[in-house]
Formats: C-alpha cells, sequence, structure tokens
C-alpha cells in the first residue's frame, strides 16, 4: 500500500455543558478526561497517530478554545492550529481546513475527526481508516463511517445506504450513499435502526482534497463564492480578508452542506465501539466496575449502593443506599442526578443562566 | 412561685458519627450547626436562659470537648465547665455534676440537659421546666419527663408510668414512675407506643442536690463510696484524686445505676415538641421546605427532585430527578445517601475505620 499524505482535521471547536458541572461553557468536553486519563481531544490525536504524524494534524477551534489546545499540545507548531474567524457549524470550518490542505497538495487525504468522540477498538478502527484513505485516495469519492445502530436513537443523524452495492477496497467493504437523514422521531428512528441500511451518522469523513473542491463545485455550486475567496484569502493572508470570506459560507453542517448534494458518497461500516459521549451515564459503559456496578472516580466507600456512576477525584465519596444515580462534584457545584435523567442536566445550565447569581457556575 | 437556685448541667460530651461527614468523631452533633444558626449546644443554653442564667450553667464534657465548648462560650467563668476525668456515661458524669453542685448548696436544683436535643416549643419546655424544677423543690422526688412515642422506636429507652395517680404540681400533672425499660424489641416498642402508660426516656432529669445523694444512698448504695470519694476529691482539689474517685463509679448510665432503684421518681409528659435528632433524615422536619419536600442548605438547583435534604452551604448543589436522598458535602468528604438508610451511615465510618488511608476521614 502506498504511503500517502494524510492530514488529520480534528473538530475542537464544540461546545456544550452536558458534562456539568465538569465541563463547562468555556471548557466542553474534548477537553475534559472523561473516558481515559487524558482529555479526548488528546486521545483523539493520539489515536490515529499511526496513520496521521502529528505534524500532519490540524486542529480547528475558535480563538479561546485553540489557546486551550495549544496547552495540551505544547509541540506541535502553530501551523497545527487553525482558528475558525467565528464558530459557524462544520461546513465552513471544513471548507477552510480542505483549502488550507488543497494549497498544499491537492492530492493529500482530509480525514475529518470529531474531539470528542470515544473509539473502543482502535485497531479496528485505524484498519478502516486506512480502508477510507484508499477509497479516497483511488476515487474520485467523499468516505464517511455509518455506526451500527444500537438502540432508535433521535439524537444522531442517519445515513442511508445500498447494501446491495458494497465493494470492497483495501479491506473493507463501501456502500454507496442514498442519503443523510435528518435527526427522525421516535418511530421512524425504530424503522431505521431495525433495517440494515441505515447507520448513525458519525460525523467522520475522508476526502481528497481536490476531489473536495471539485465535488462542491459539480453539485453544490452555491459553495464556491465561499470556496474561492476562503482559498483566495488564505493566498493572501490576512484576518480580516479570511473572516469576510468565511462569512460567505453558510452556517450549516456540511452533512447538509455538502455531503447530501454529492454524487459518489460512500460509506463504511463503522464498528469499532464508537461513542458520542452524550452525556454521564454514557461512561458507565466505559468506566471500570466494582461488584455492584458502581464505577468511581476517587475514592468510594459502597454501602448497599448499585449501579452508579461518581466523578469525585481527590475527595472521598459515600454511597449509601443508592441506585442509578450520577454524583459528580466539580468545581464550586455538585451534581446528582438520577441517570435516566442525565440529558436534563442542560435544564441545570439554563436555570443557572437565569440567576444572575449563579453565572459564573456555567 | 419562689425563685429557685437552679443549675442546668448540660450533657455535652456525646460522641457519635451519624452526621457524618459535617460530623467527626472530634466534631460530634453538639457542636453542629444543624438545628438552626448555632451549634446544638449553645441552642441547649440558649433556650434555659429565662430559667438558668449563664453563671449557672455547667458544662459536662472531657478536656477536648470541654476546650471546643468553651471557644463557644467565651465569657462563661471557668467554673462553668466541669471536665469529666474520663469518659463513663451519665452515672459517674452525674455524680460528679451533682457533688459539685450540692458542696455549694444542697438545696440547689439541677436541671440534667442533654446538649444535642430539639426542642420545638420552647415556652412549653420552658413552662414544664419550671414546674418540675417546682415539684424537685417542694418533694424528694427524682423529676422526669417522658416524650410522648410517636412511633414503635427500638433505639430510645422507655418510661413506664402510673397514669391513674398524676397529680397536679405548678401547672403540670406528674405520674409516679412504674420502672425505666431498656431498648425494646420492635414487638414490644409496639405494645409500648400504643399505650399511653409509657414515654420515651428523654434523659432529661431534675433533682435537688441533697435528694439526690439522700437517694443514692438509700436506694442504690453500691454508689455511695463513689460518691463520698467524689465529693471528698472535689473538697480537697487535684486531678489525679478526682479522677481515682470517678473511677470507683460504674460506668453506667444513670437510669440503670440509680432511676431504675430509687423510690420517688415523677414523670412529666414532654410534648413539647422534642426530637433526638438521630440521624440526617431527622432534620428534614425542621428545615424549611420548598414545594417539591426539599430542605436545602446552600444554593440548589432543583429539576424535577422530591424529598431531599441537602447539606452543602457555600457551594451550588444541583439536584436531578431523583427522590428521597440526603446529599452532604462537607469537609473532604461527600455524603449521597438513601434517606431511609441514613442509619446505615454508621457503617461507612466503620468501613473508614478499616482503611488506614481514610482514618483522617472519621
Amino acid at each position: 500500500m502506498k504511503r500517502r499524505d494524510v492530514r488529520a482535521v480534528v473538530l475542537a471547536g464544540g461546545r456544550g455543558t452536558r458534562f456539568w458541572p465538569l465541563g463547562r461553557e468555556a471548557r466542553p468536553k474534548q477537553f475534559l478526561s472523561i473516558t481515559g486519563p487524558d482529555p479526548m481531544l488528546l486521545e483523539t490525536v493520539r489515536r490515529v497517530r499511526p496513520l496521521v504524524p502529528p505534524r500532519k494534524v490540524v486542529l480547528v477551534a475558535d480563538a479561546g478554545q485553540t489557546r486551550q489546545a495549544r496547552k495540551l499540545f505544547p509541540k506541535l507548531p502553530p501551523g497545527c492550529f487553525l482558528v475558525e474567524p467565528e464558530a459557524r457549524n462544520t461546513a465552513p470550518a471544513l471548507m477552510l481546513a480542505t483549502a488550507r490542505v488543497w494549497l498544499e497538495n491537492p492530492e493529500a487525504i482530509v480525514a475529518v475527526l470529531p474531539a470528542d468522540h470515544l473509539i473502543r477498538d482502535r485497531a479496528k478502527f485505524l484498519a478502516r481508516l486506512r480502508a477510507g484513505v484508499e477509497a479516497a485516495a483511488r476515487e474520485k469519492v467523499l468516505v464517511t463511517f455509518g455506526i451500527p445502530p444500537t438502540y432508535p436513537a433521535t439524537g444522531f443523524g442517519y445515513i442511508r445506504m445500498n447494501r446491495a452495492a458494497g465493494r470492497r477496497i483495501a479491506g473493507a467493504v463501501f456502500y454507496p450513499v442514498r442519503g443523510f437523514k435528518e435527526k427522525p422521531d421516535l418511530a421512524l428512528a425504530t424503522q431505521y435502526a431495525a433495517s440494515l441500511d441505515h447507520a448513525w451518522n458519525s460525523g467522520m469523513f475522508l476526502w481528497r482534497a481536490g476531489v473536495f473542491a471539485e465535488t462542491l463545485g459539480r453539485c453544490a455550486p452555491g459553495l464556491q463564492p465561499a470556496w474561492d475567496a476562503i482559498v483566495a484569502a488564505l493566498r493572501a493572508g490576512g484576518a480580516a480578508r479570511l473572516k469576510a470570506a468565511f462569512r460567505l459560507a453558510p452556517a450549516l453542517s456540511i452533512d447538509y452542506a455538502l455531503m447530501e448534494k454529492a454524487d459518489g458518497v460512500l460509506v463504511a461500516d463503522g464498528d469499532f465501539g464508537w461513542s458520542d459521549v452524550g452525556a454521564w451515564s454514557a461512561l458507565a459503559t466505559i468506566w471500570p466496575k466494582d461488584a455492584a456496578g458502581n464505577a468511581c472516580r476517587g475514592d468510594t466507600v459502597v454501602i448497599d449502593a448499585k449501579d452508579c456512576l461518581v466523578w469525585n477525584p481527590g475527595r472521598l465519596t459515600a454511597l449509601v443506599g443508592v441506585r442509578n444515580l450520577v454524583v459528580v462534584n466539580a468545581g464550586e457545584a455538585l451534581l446528582v442526578c438520577d441517570a435516566a435523567s442525565d440529558q436534563k442536566v442542560k435544564d441545570v445550565v439554563e436555570a443557572l443562566r437565569k440567576s444572575p447569581k449563579h453565572k459564573d457556575q456555567i
């Protein structure tokens, strides 16, 4: 297999407070060490190292998050950090990142990786990624990975594929994509999850920079003025010009701005133990547990307690007679939450927003 | 009514870790501000102030607890603090305290008050106490208060009384005591709680110092050598001599050492909103609650949570989708406990005792 010029474009700019009170607005999930000993962003870069050397990593984030990211990667050269002029969803960010790669080498392969996902089976993931790189290098295609649904999720987008037309490239099977579906209602999600031709949209993509540019011009010509302006701004340099160019791109996800419209999109099975780690209780499937199903960070005394998740490192937690709780003690705040209600943590943050006294707790 | 010489002997030496992690072995319940803005010991002394001026208070505790108590009462003269040579249950402590009062004035009335109980109806309590003082002053009796049982408690001792022989003294009805019962099993407790002639033993007593001495000599002559030795040691002075005298007294509660054997014991109804505040969930009946029954110290965000008790002052607590929990964040430890299991907090402390790493958390 030829050695390819692969660039990992890591989307490090996500926001969110689902992991409040450990996660705060200024310190979202990708900067938290919740899935392992290091922050998820660091794990994301480390995971692809056999395929992408650090100097070929491009971390995309706004100015504030880039400052945090640089602290995590003190050895990476400044060129590895690409500052979004503003947060405008993934389409503008990926047009900018791909344009920069394209200017260096139109044949280079861009691997788009969210910074806040978990991959349990790293070897399988790398094998799939290598196959995807080959597919993108050999054919004029955009490549994505579809996660086999394990339940009728209404919080993810779905990819519909043509299972009958799969073909093998570099050891993996790739299927033509028939469409990208927005987050469905429960009835539709149940139908999708039961059928073999729907998979969760993982938000991971692979494309050759030149193929991305061509596909954009052919299938999503509305994006062409923004693309041209971004390329011109990168060539000329200057933050103001780049910002103006960036604003020409619609504030949409890449799924809707390009993938949905593109021909020649392929999807491979993303059966490598993916999780978007959407809320605290997701960590219960990752952290080691005691015999009663309690997963704890920090010393714990457990008296007749079951299936609890505790984050209280450096302090002592005693659980007595409780079940299915999420307990998080971080910063100046303590969360005690029924595990099945952990999606409501966002309601806590909304409540804090309305209280001037608690603004610094968000 | 004559002005009587009343001394409040406050038993401040109790130990216990039921309020862990706020309460620690070195900081038991009476030093915690859990029933009001001030520590229970301070509230106990303040409560009887209309009847007992501060200089007539005698705080009985061991040396360590006396040091803590002196910080709480910086204006009390040193004579108000009576140091137990060692912890030996209530009989030796009350013999010592009563002997000291007896040496000053055998006609003085000793009011024995535990430092870690709650009294909700202070006016009624003071009226009962005044009546008890009169009974003890006018007759040769030992007086106690029986709490009307509200449930078949197995954790309290019971007083059996002769309801038919009640008589009115100074506005309250006093009944002859027929016996003191140890903590019963549930079947017996159910029987006691249903009958009008049993009440909980509150541990509060009233006696004239001279009557105590006489009764002891007549009904519990086994205590006489210790009493004589304590009186002699107090007269002579000197810690070593007092300690030796103190050790002559059996390490028993006053109930079993004296009250059980004494004749002429009277009991009055203690229907003044008494609570021994035996564990965290007891505070739920005292603290103000929100509409969903949550009683919280410290700022709280409540999302679909009911009947929880939270101690986390100075920090923020978010409760989401939980029910009937006790949540206590204090020192370097966090307790999350099912309210119905709060008696098991002692099991946490026992578990910590076995862990050298956590010795400082007890």
